[in-house]
C-alpha cells in the first residue's frame, strides 16, 4: 500500500530553501517506492488564500487532510511560523488534520529561534488533530553546507520514534471504528 | 513482549484525582496483560526532589526513561504543569526521555486552561526527547461524573493515532542502530 | 499632547464583532480627547497583504509602529491569532514594534481557548519589541450581552497596571537617547 | 517614596551566576537611592517549598507580591524556567502577583533556548497578574565577559519601555479604586 505524503511550504517566496529542506526530509525518512509525494508551495496560492469559498483551496486542504504524512515547512518569521502557513491552516474546521502524521519544520538564520517548531508550530498542528512523531525540526542556514547529515540525523530520529510508537500501537486496544 | 508503563503524578498532594485519571487512561488505552504499570506519585518524594545526587530519585528517573509509555499527569497550577512535576523532569539530562511515548494529562477546575497540556506540557516532554501521540489530555472537574466516557474517548483517539503512526513506521527507513 | 492609537483587526471578514470589542476597549481605557484613533481592518487589505513591496501596506505598518498604543484584535482560529494578523505582523523587520504599547485581544466561542492572547499573541507582539501592559484580553461570545461590564473591568485593570508601571518608570535611569 | 524591589532566584544551587545577573539588572535599571532590594534565593528554601502551610514561605510570597518591581531569574532547564521557581509561584492564589511589575530572566549555555523567557516565563508571570515591561531577558553564558554591556542595553530598553508606558498611563482613565 502506497502512503500519500504532502509537504506544505509556507514561504511567501516560491521555490525556497525551506521547500528543499522539507522535500529532502521526506526522501530521507521514507523508503523509496513506498509513497507518492505532493508539494504544495503556498507562494503559488497567495491570491486565493483568503478567498471564501474557494474550490482550489478546498482541494488543497483536502489532499493534505487525507495524507498519511504531511511536512509543514516555514521560514521563521517573528520567532514562529509564517502568516501564510497559518492562513492555510485556518481554512480547516476544528480537528481538520485528524489522523495525519505531521512534521513541523522551521528554517532560520541562526539558532536564536530554534524552539519555534517544537513550542509553536507543533502545538498548532496537534490542536488541529495531527500527530507529531517527535521534536519539530529546525535548520539554521549556517547548517546548509552540512544539510544532508543534519537531515539524515533528524530522519533517523523520527524513524526511531515511529518504530517505538508502533510497539505501543501493537498493545493498544483497537479504537472504535478502526 | 510486555510493555513497561509508568505514570508520573505531579500533584503535591498524594493519591489525587489526577492520579486516578492517569491510571484509568492507561487501563483504557492498553490491552490487559500486555503491560506492567508503575505509578510514581511525586507527592511521596518532595523531600528528595531537589537533593543532588539522590539514588532514590535517580532510580525513579531511570525507570520512567526506560518506559515504553509514560503518562505525565498534573493538576493545572497557574495555567500549566506543577513545579513539582517540572522539578522531576529537571533532573534529566538533555534528551533524557528519548524513545519514550508520553501522554501529557492536566486536570483543572473548568475549561479555562484546557490549552495547557497541548501548549505547555507537551512541548516540554518533546524537548526532553519523548514522543506524544496526539493532543494532551485535559479533564475538567465538572466532567468527573462522566469520567469513564471522557477517558474512553481520549484512549480511543490515542489508539487511532498510534495505529496510523504504525503505518508510517512501516514505510520508514530503519534508523541507524535500530 | 495627543496619543496616536491604532487598532488592527485580524478577522478576514470585515466589520466584525472583534473590531467592535477592540474599539470599545480603547474608548473605555483612554480619557476622551487625549487621543486620535485609527482602525485598520485587515479584511480590507487581503489582496495586498502578501505583495512585496507594497506602498499601501508599508504605510499601514508605519502608522501602527508609530502608535503610542495599538490594540491587536483577532478572532480565535485554531486556538490562536489568525494567519491574516500574522501576515501583517510578518511585514515588520525585527523589533519593528519597538516602543509601542500593545494590547492583544482574542474573541472566541467559549473559554476553551482563553489562554490564547496571553500565551500566544502576547509573546509574538513582545518579540516584535512591543510592551504589553498586562494580560491579553479574551472575550467569549457568551459574554456579548455583558460586553460593557467585561470591557470596563479589563480597561480598569490595564489602567491600574499602567499607573503602577509609571511609578517604576519614575525611578528608572533615563534610557540612552530618551 | 521608596520602591520595594525583590529578585527571586530559581536556581537549586545557591549564589548562582543567575542571581548575580538579576541583581545587576536591578542596579542598572533603577536610580540608586530610590529603592530597597531583597534577594530571595530559592535554593535556601527547598526544604519548605512543598510544605503546606508554611509561615516562612507565606512571608516570602507576600513580600514578592507587595513589590513594585520583581525580577524572576532562572537558569534554563529543559528550555524553560526551573521547577523550583515554578513551585514558588505555584504557592500563589490566582492573580497573586497583581500589580507587580515583573522582569523574567533566563540564563543558558548558548542561544538555543533564548525564546524561553519571552515565550514561557513571561506568560506565566502575566497569568499571575504581573505586568512585564517588554521582552524577557536572556543571557547566554558566552556573554559573561561582556556582562555589563549586555545588562546595560537590556536595562536601557526596559527604561525606555517604562517611559513610554508612563505616557499612556497619563491618558488612561483612573482605574476604580486607584
Amino acid at each position: 500500500m502506497t502512503l500519500h505524503v504532502t509537504t506544505v511550504v509556507g514561504n511567501p517566496k516560491p521555490a525556497s530553501r525551506t521547500r528543499k529542506v522539507a522535500e529532502l526530509l521526506v526522501e530521507k525518512l521514507l523508503v523509496p517506492g513506498t509513497y507518492d509525494l505532493e508539494v504544495i508551495d503556498l507562494a503559488d496560492h497567495t491570491d486565493e488564500i483568503f478567498a471564501w469559498p474557494s474550490e482550489k483551496m478546498s482541494a488543497l486542504n483536502a489532499r493534505v487532510a487525507e495524507s498519511d504524512l504531511a511536512v509543514f515547512a516555514s521560514p521563521t518569521y517573528k520567532a514562529t511560523y509564517t502568516g501564510l502557513l497559518k492562513a492555510f491552516l485556518d481554512r480547516y474546521p476544528a480537528n481538520g488534520l485528524a489522523g495525519v502524521t505531521a512534521i513541523p519544520v522551521h528554517t532560520g538564520a541562526d539558532f536564536t529561534h530554534s524552539m519555534g517548531p517544537t513550542f509553536t508550530l507543533s502545538p498548532l498542528l496537534v490542536e488541529l488533530g495531527a500527530t507529531v512523531p517527535g521534536r519539530g525540526f529546525y535548520l539554521a542556514l549556517s547548517q546548509m553546507d552540512q544539510l544532508a547529515e543534519v537531515v539524515d540525523a533528524a530522519a533517523s530520529e523520527y524513524a526511531g520514534n515511529l518504530a517505538r510508537l508502533a510497539r505501543v500501537a501493537a498493545a493498544s486496544a483497537s479504537p472504535v471504528g478502526a
